[in-house]
């Protein structure tokens, strides 16, 4: 998770440690510091109530806070934990409150977790004592991961978190050393992360026991991983840091702003902001480019926010986060959000008037991004229904490609591409049933991330196929989309298709000789033959970048992949498209629908599937999916990631004109099966070809660009985003 | 997981330990056996060559095996624990094999995990170093974890099947005391499994470690559990040792026979069969049983494997165990299978004879029970294609209860509940798929337990509507069904519906006060008005009944149980029972199938379901899945299992036969939703009434038995079946 700050260091650092010199990536590094929790620091806190001498371990408080900041300063990952349990306690074992008093005689063991003691409840989450004490409390875009264990891994989503943040490194601190701190570590080093414990910066209740569990990690040739001191750390990182020392904890002086160059990437953004730069002045200059827009590119927003209204917030934005030291990870980053998620006291259309309604709630990744600080542009144009991947078929206009007004932009999330490609915004939250979020993205020459199903809420999103249905994000780069993906994933148990962020998980295996390697696969020549020309020959110029970028060509079965494409187009799942309108809204709604959506819903109705179709296809698709999974290795061997061209080609919007319902299924050839098989994907550019290529036309002037995903297994959305980014960083170097 | 043996011995043995006498339940004490493995322990393994003095680790090696005698001896679950990684290396992090040799000028680690060495290619599995030395290989029976880290917790199943096991207590020992020893201790800690180290049967290659590591686990009052020595271990087991001592490896001198009873429970007959039992004399005694039990409740079988082939198998098995210490789990014990299940070489006729064939391969379950050493008695009678939860609905004949001749079997899985309850045999191999599993257990006065879906593998089952289709077990005890599901459960791939057996755990909470302690929750008055009156008193009682055994009664929402249900009754699920025949098969078959179950296909046919409705039930079932969930606690406060009687009532063979679609889907009430919101359940007998109190016929002689289903959350199988375990020892107390 790079910000500026950290793209201006170097891509490794080393620092003196045992066994030997440590060597770590900033961009791809954590620090982590272990439950500086008031229970375990301060007076009347659990670790005194255990009889722990606080003296050693308060030593380990300013060394941290020097630490911390130092981290902060250069703009390194931050993880901080807690210890402690849901106030029912449901999540802790009942030996951690019994195996302690029972000792015959125990009379020190008065107060157990849960207790009422001088701060609160003892070790219970939302209580005072479990807090982390002032001298540490975590900023804004800082984790904080509640663990019932000792060890951070524990019925926790540690593990998730610090792979969709991107990390591979952790420095680690906090307290105890032989408990929490050691446990830790042990854990991390099992799932393939590289530890580094900062000894100075972490302390227990017994002196002896810190130094034999720091012994341990490093002994033989570095059996858990590594320790090093402090200052090293700090001297290393000295170049690198900020002139606005993280530290200050008082009002920012006002600087001098640098000339912000208009590169909207969150990196890039961050550090603008932190030199001083107003969010006023970024909104100001982005409307300028949006009038300007709107002339040669109409139908991009169904609502763009008064210019009046987003100054207003961006100016209130401002004033809440006076500290330039602690802005929140989105700070006045500019996003724009498809028309089919609720903004309360919005309409929400989804491009079907007839649906229309105002939203009193909105929707939890909107929400996300606006706590995280992130400003509204505006709600941008769809494919009615999110049923289309051409941005041909809505009744708000037809945008069109940012790179030639003849081509099209792609759909459903039309404006969302659009409204990234042309630099309107930073990112925009577009949703992706069978490809909505990856064709206008490859058609736009931006980043289209569809994430595993379940991983981003879809509450509040006017549902297209409800089973189906997942929350894009679209940005300029995989990093930034990462970035956002991190920030706004979580659980919520509204969404019935919501994945528990634990469980399925695999080692980090990104380090060392693994760091430029990956397996992967393609489809074959058959299944590439429904692609342009120019399509096969870009997908193949792709392929052999992956190959000199470490990428390993493993042939693998295509069958899943073809079979759950069929299933899309010529099984009933086009009838789950109906299930969440009313029985009659055909019918009452013919003349207020677009009539392309029309005539390919009644051709669903004609069909007249049957439950018993319905059923098979369902049986059909457990079936495809397990298929797919092996495919990706999940039991036995696998690749890491199936690279396709995002779409097969790029229509000229007379030619979507002509024939809306077979140039539109073309479209989605490698996209349909994603969402049938659950995958993750990320469409990534891959360069561009001059328009004549594809046209034939040696008149035609101009580039397109060219664009392939990267398909990943369920729930392998950080390994096949590290795939991603490695390549689009190598393509733009 | 409690064998005879265990049965002896009290229910807590302490011993000497630090910081104070360790307590544990030898039904619930598992030995763990860490890393005992060539690589670590012989010259030119991996511990040597990474430096390590063997020495020290080697002076283990007899006290774990004095220590594994011990607890083979008292019949304690075993699980050994080997680490090492898949031939492809792919689930090892890069780091495991670069940081050491990257140590500056390294001369010592020129070889890695994965090079082949001189006992093979390192800590790779399926090589002669990976396993574990001759003198503690595992037995037949015990467990063997691989595991790619150093803790036994990361990526494997050892949780998983730590609860299948119903373990809470752990006896720790293996190498090496600094690694993977406390690392796995610390891991089990955090999960509530209440750990021991023994002090003698653990060692490291560095001696100060060694010490440093066991002192923190038992520092503070017992950070992280217990540290015992090993022989006042030895001393608590003595008294309780069976005479046929386990560490005998030669041939068993030929002991006189106990009288055995005809107690057919697992733990009753591995006991009789190390005293000297004879499967053959079992056999023997049994098929006497069947033969005179045919002539008074006919329609049992639809095919009985001959006498002389049974005694033949039990001859066989005799001969290939001849030494009495290392007989595998299942040794010589007798089961059935439903005839809806592949046997290589049978008919699978699924009770409808236009879908009979000859199974050219196995069922996955039924080769695992043979594995194990169970003897095939026969596969037994069923509802035609499962469908039907009466008994009534066989051209192969109409079992009755064994209680009662007027009163039905209970199906679909009617053959399987009456061998059970008969006697026939100790253990029954059914399915459940809107009840089949737990009706006719309920019937029939044994425990019926359908796993959670994909944790049985349904691959070679006949399907009746596969998205629900689960294997059950059928026993006479809820410890027996653990029994079973333990040894035959693993994750099938084949199996599309399959889940993977990591991932989804919770901590262990049944020691100390927690063990006698739970939440349940109960149908409100209106949703049990369907029972009739003895029922309802009879449920009540049950209630009464866990309340006495530490259960505390909490509200819950109904609502998604209701929901689910009718969504079985009224929606299109019933569809999908279709969806496995081909088109034409209902009109081809319409004079071979059974009446009632010609009717229900037609009803179904005429129903005339569109996709849109299966896509809307679909839907529903992932939101009413989703809200059952919250139920149990999955986020936030929840109860551990929800109680219903599982059948409203029980109905006479008349009854059913005068209307008989109706009396069957009242007989489902409380089953159906079980598996649309895929739980688990165990239907438990609950008490006998008298027949005339059902009746009301004051004339009316004898008993029927009363059964309560016991239902968890997906996944929380162990949990489940605990808790019903301590109902029925309660119970028969």
């Amino acid at each position: 998770m790079s910000s500026l700050l950290l793209e201006q260091l170097p891509e490794l650092l080393t620092i003196d440690a045992k066994p030997y010199a440590y060597s770590f990536p900033p961009k791809k590094t954590a620090l982590l510091i272990i439950d500086m929790q008031r229970d375990f620091l301060l007076p009347t806190g659990f670790g005194e109530i255990q009889g722990g001498d606080l003296k050693m371990v308060q030593e380990s408080i300013a060394p941290t806070k020097k630490l911390l900041e130092a981290c902060r300063a250069v703009g390194l990952t931050i993880f901080h934990t807690r210890e402690g349990h849901t106030p029912d306690l449901s999540d802790m074992p009942s030996s951690k409150v019994e195996r302690q008093p029972a000792l015959p005689g125990n009379t020190q063991h008065s107060f157990v977790i849960g207790d009422k003691a001088t701060m609160g409840r003892l070790l219970t989450r939302g209580e005072y004592g479990h807090d982390i004490i002032d001298e540490l409390a975590p900023y804004p875009g800082e984790v904080v991961i509640d663990k019932p264990g000792k060890g951070s891994f524990w019925n926790t989503a540690i593990m998730h978190k610090l792979k969709s943040h991107g990390i591979t490194h952790l420095l680690v601190s906090g307290v105890t050393t032989e408990c929490c701190f050691a446990t830790s570590i042990r854990e991390a080093n099992d799932r393939g992360f590289e530890c580094c414990g900062i000894e100075e910066a972490t302390a227990g209740y017994n002196a002896e026991f810190k130094s034999s569990s720091l012994d341990m990690i490093h002994w033989s040739q570095g059996l858990f991983g590594f320790v090093a001191n402090l200052q090293p750390l700090i001297d290393a990182f000295e170049p690198y840091t900020n002139p606005l020392k993280a530290a200050t904890d008082s009002l920012s002086p006002p600087l001098t702003p640098t000339v912000w160059d208009g590169d909207l990437r969150i990196p890039a953004l961050q550090e603008a902001y932190k030199n001083g730069l107003s969010p006023v002045a970024v909104i100001s200059s982005l409307y300028k480019t949006i009038d300007a827009y709107e002339k040669s590119n109409t139908g991009v927003w169904i609502h763009l926010v008064p210019k009046d209204q987003a100054l207003a917030a961006a100016e209130a934005l401002a004033a809440a986060y006076p500290n330039k030291a602690k802005l929140p990870a989105l700070f006045g980053v500019p996003f724009s959000i498809k028309d089919s998620l609720d903004i309360a006291g919005l309409p929400t259309t989804t491009a079907c008037p007839p649906l229309s309604f105002i939203a009193t709630t909105s929707s939890p990744v909107y929400d996300s991004c606006i706590s995280h600080g992130a400003l509204l542009i505006g709600k941008t144009n769809l494919d009615q229904l999110a049923t289309g991947l051409t941005g041909c078929r809505s009744p708000y206009g037809m945008p069109h490609s940012v790179f030639n007004p003849d081509y099209i932009s792609g759909g459903s999330s039309s404006g969302n591409a659009v409204t990234v490609g042309a630099n309107l915004c930073t990112f925009s939250i577009a949703t992706d049933t069978a490809g909505s979020g990856r064709v206008p993205s490859g058609f736009n020459g931006v980043v289209g991330y569809k994430p595993t199903r379940g991983l981003l809420s879809t509450v509040g999103l006017t549902p297209a196929c409800l089973s189906l249905d997942c929350i894009a994000i679209i940005a300029k780069t995989v990093s930034d989309a990462r970035k956002v993906w991190s920030l706004c994933e979580s659980y919520d148990a509204r969404d019935r298709y919501a994945k528990w962020p634990m469980g399925f998980e695999r080692h980090v295996n990104s380090i060392g000789a693994a760091a430029s390697k990956f397996k992967f696969g393609i489809p074959p020549p058959e299944a590439l033959s429904v692609c342009s020309p120019i399509y096969r020959s870009k997908f193949y110029e792709a392929v052999a970048a992956l190959q000199a970028i470490g990428g390993e060509l493993k042939p693998i079965d295509w069958s899943p992949f073809d079979k759950a494409g069929r299933l899309l187009y010529d099984g009933t799942f086009v009838s789950e498209r109906l299930a969440s309108l009313p029985d009659d809204f055909l019918e009452k709604n013919r003349q207020n629908l677009h009539p392309v959506i029309l005539q390919l819903f009644e051709a669903v109705v004609a069909r007249n599937s049957t439950a018993v179709q319905a059923y098979r296809d369902i049986q059909a698709k457990a079936l495809y999916t397990r298929e797919a999974e092996n495919v990706f290795g999940y039991s036995g061997e696998g690749v890491d990631v199936v690279i396709v061209p995002t779409t097969p080609t790029h229509w000229k919007t007379e030619q979507v004109l002509a024939d809306p319902i077979k140039k539109n299924s073309i479209l989605g050839e490698f996209t349909h099966f994603g969402n049938i098989l659950d995958l993750c994907a990320v469409a990534t550019p891959a360069g561009t070809y001059k328009v004549s290529e594809l046209s034939g036309n040696e008149s035609d002037q101009g580039e397109l660009p060219f664009s392939i995903t990267f398909l990943g297994g369920t729930r392998l959305d950080a390994e096949t985003l590290e795939i991603a980014r490695r390549f689009q960083e190598a393509g733009s170097k």
